[in-house]
């Protein structure tokens, strides 16, 4: 009894030392998205160049993290269900390496843009959308620490306001772009920036799955109404 | 000397039952690519449909190979280079996994693309750009399984090509909708085509620097010279 006792710990010991580095991962990454938008917002050559370099860092960590988890399994042998609490740090990495590489892609973007026909309204939208991915970022993380499945849920709940603000988006690039074709170049640009944080909130909602699992043992029924209606009408994006 | 070389073995007989799973997911995963542009250009709606269905096995086979994976490493507590091997196994199943999602998108968008205004020779380019990718991705998997460096040298250049035949199509697709309003809806959504099959390519060539990190022991120098040039000029996209 003692030695299970001791076995258990040792592996919860380890098991945190990992998910510490993944909540600085996060931070890092929820830093990244703010000051890619600040650097496109304000037009920070500086800011946007330094959140490129940045990236690499953030790439650094997941391949630690990915490492730590790796030796775990070796070392501890978990079976059944901390085998697959495990397994969930390699695609909470995962995720957050891509989120990561998004918010790298929007600050490259924004050297371009500021070099090209002012769109009316451009970056306002965008800074909202990006801001309520990054509140869900910080709480889906607080709800993998915490184990919280129903702050999970609420999370994968909002996602759909993300995408709700992104088919709002398209529609008026679409309606930029016909009304003026000197928009048309700028409002390709825009619009892959809201479809890169359309894309960060897939990947948050995708991270709070794997915490509803981690906790209920279960995924949440994949079939979600999807309010990005874009790539099922005539009207729409994405892909 | 007699232990060890069994316990090199079974290692080895576990990690190539994983390959097969991974050669056989690739498989997959090419079928898809070729089914989801069929779909598109010739309207196949039921081929579309049956595609999108499709992703779901590829998303299993994921779980298992990580699931087989960890077993793995739980199992035979590999360390350095056959950690990194089976580390290598993670990576390598979740291109392929974002390579069929990518695929399952171009078959969704499909569907809607056959309801627009059609838009001159929209599909032929997308159609020679996705056969490429499909040749890379079958010779990466056999770099893959023969520890071939120098095939995954050459996959990874060929990339450029993808990036070089992107860059064109997103010209042509500038120049339809500045020219013509009624095609920026078709447009839009041929030209998210054309970044998925791009990012594709950019998955592929992933895939070929993990193998050439097995064989060599580094990762080749990530600066490669891209030849996506869109997002680093007003004229371009991407994200």
């Amino acid at each position: 009894m003692i030695g299970s006792t001791h076995i258990t710990s040792a592996f919860d010991r380890d098991l945190e030392a990992i998910q510490a580095l993944i909540m600085k991962m996060g931070g890092m990454v929820e830093e990244a998205i703010g000051n890619a938008i600040t650097a496109l917002a304000e037009g920070d050559a500086d800011l946007a160049r330094e959140t490129r370099r940045g990236d690499k860092a953030i790439d650094a960590l997941e391949l630690r993290v990915n490492e730590e988890a790796a030796r775990l399994i070796a070392l501890r042998q978990p079976i059944a269900t901390d085998l697959r609490t495990v397994l969930t740090v390699f695609r909470i990495s995962a995720a957050l390496e891509r989120i990561g590489d998004y918010a790298k892609n929007i600050a490259k973007r924004s050297e371009i843009i500021q070099e090209l026909h002012p769109v009316d309204g451009g970056t306002a939208s965008l800074k909202r959308m990006s801001k309520s991915v990054q509140v869900m970022l910080k709480d889906v993380l607080d709800a993998y620490i915490q184990r919280d499945a129903d702050l999970a849920l609420d999370v994968r709940a909002r996602d759909e306001e993300v995408d709700q603000m992104y088919n709002a988006l398209f529609r008026e690039y679409l309606t930029h772009m016909m009304e003026d074709p000197r928009n048309i170049t700028a409002c390709m640009h825009l619009h892959f920036l809201a479809k890169n944080i359309e894309r960060m909130g897939d990947l948050v909602t995708g991270i709070a799955e794997q915490v509803i699992y981690l906790v209920t043992g279960e995924l949440p029924d994949e079939d979600r109404v999807k309010a990005d209606t874009t790539s099922t009408l005539g009207g729409g994006t994405a892909g």
